[in-house]
């Protein structure tokens, strides 16, 4: 299915892309903007292999990951003064990312054998985790913890995944299926400005 | 043993609930209050399974841990207006938890074959390292650092388990020796408000 | 290679030291100051041996590792109040790490049957990862991300000793090329103050 690859691997740039503009935002040197970015595309990936034993993790055993964060940190040094411009094109790209790493989660997870919550867990973990240490490097509050409904889109979608490999239907519908309810909640959430409300404790 | 099994669980619901305590602090939502929560309970243990290629980790692989973090989760979301009170309460079973966690890292580092040094450490780890990613999460400076005695507690316990299991003696006596160690210096540092003394560089 | 292990450990001393200091500076308790040493002298290469499923680690197989870091540390409790003056013995040492952390890294890559610029990041990481874990521990941004030239100057030793490798010379006299070609970079990058120029967005 060589869309799903060429989406993929834009997923893959839309996050170093986005670990790019972070680090940018806190004014780091080219050296810090690319670790920053590199983080930011593999993080949740390499947790997730590491946790199951997966090893070496993927991105050291295919090297087109490495070439497509090149290729976002690159996009984002060039054109780092027209992205405000660009911000809906890179929402977009993140958004695809977020689909995709979940559904690549999910399957690996199974792939190992594990239970199904595990996979959804490993689902949601591939897809959002390299934003967190992206925000942890940072020295900032990980965004996903307390603002935009994120990735609790990927948890419904990981859901919805594993019900649909139950119907037996064609696995690249399955995949088109995930990945658009993925999209379609964070999209909604973005344009409606939904959010989980904030816990808080009593004063006391 | 059975009542070793049910303080063990007790304890990750422990770690639990003063996760999403510390989470509900930071004002997160639901989403981050659960997954902080679940990083306190399973964090220590998932480093330390790491580190020995003991994989796919523990909690993936018995999901009754997962259940008890949920139920955890379910307790600090419902009660969270009364904990002020219930405060002794998850105190205890936290406490319970750093001496139990303690023997469970010990054992899996003597089971690995690894050095008694490295075997202290690992219960160690096991035991407080949850609660420093919790608090690198919340973006704060880990308490165990720079406030009271806590994995103090675990290294002597950790300690004493190791010199206890040279004497051959029964192996529930010797956890049940262990657990109380743990839990007396912990408790008693608490009560008698005893610290480390901060170390500090002179100025220039 | 004996004056090469000898080197090797004395960098683990001055890692540990470099953590103990930066621990002591944010006033954490003993306890604080040790868990920072053993992160800052082994977290490097800690990371890189679970990427690579190289378990359990190599601190936890070879112990001169960690009692190399037990001396650092009361180095750094004994002297803080000299530490001013002996800060260039202690930069030399940080500095020599850095240069033969790096040829650990990258030769544990190549072992590990991994292509190139996988190898040369596995040096970079080992070399630079126990600062960045010291300071996200300490909660402060990692220094190497936005000031002075230090990863970048084990990044450019790591390749050019994969470049001299393909000589087919002597591997001792590779060895102390690659560690000088780091040294002498980060040497001059302090003498001369070179730094990278830090990458900002334009403010909307």
């Amino acid at each position: 299915m060589t869309i799903f690859i060429v989406l993929d691997l834009m997923a893959t740039i839309a996050f170093a892309v986005s670990g790019a503009l972070a680090a940018m935002n806190k004014r780091f040197d080219p050296f810090g903007v690319g670790i920053i970015a590199i983080v930011t595309a593999i993080g949740g990936g390499t947790l997730r292999d590491m946790l199951i034993g997966r090893t070496p993790v993927g991105w050291m055993q295919d090297l087109n990951y490495l070439y497509m964060i090149f290729i976002g940190l690159g996009m984002a040094l060039i054109f780092r003064h027209k992205l405000q411009k660009l911000r809906k094109t890179f929402f977009l790209f993140d958004t695809i990312g977020l689909g995709l790493f979940t559904i690549t989660g999910v399957e690996i997870g199974i792939n190992a054998g594990l239970n199904p919550i595990i996979c959804i867990m490993l689902g949601t973990m591939s897809a959002s985790f390299g934003g967190v240490l992206r925000d942890v490097l940072c020295n900032e509050v990980p965004v996903i913890f307390h603002r935009e409904i994120y990735a609790l889109a990927s948890l419904i979608g990981g859901s919805f995944f594993l019900l649909l490999l139950k119907t037996g239907w064609d696995q690249d519908i399955i995949y088109v299926l995930t990945a658009s309810i993925v999209i379609s909640i964070r999209l909604l959430a973005v344009k409606y400005n939904w959010s989980l409300p904030a816990l808080r404790l009593p004063q006391e």
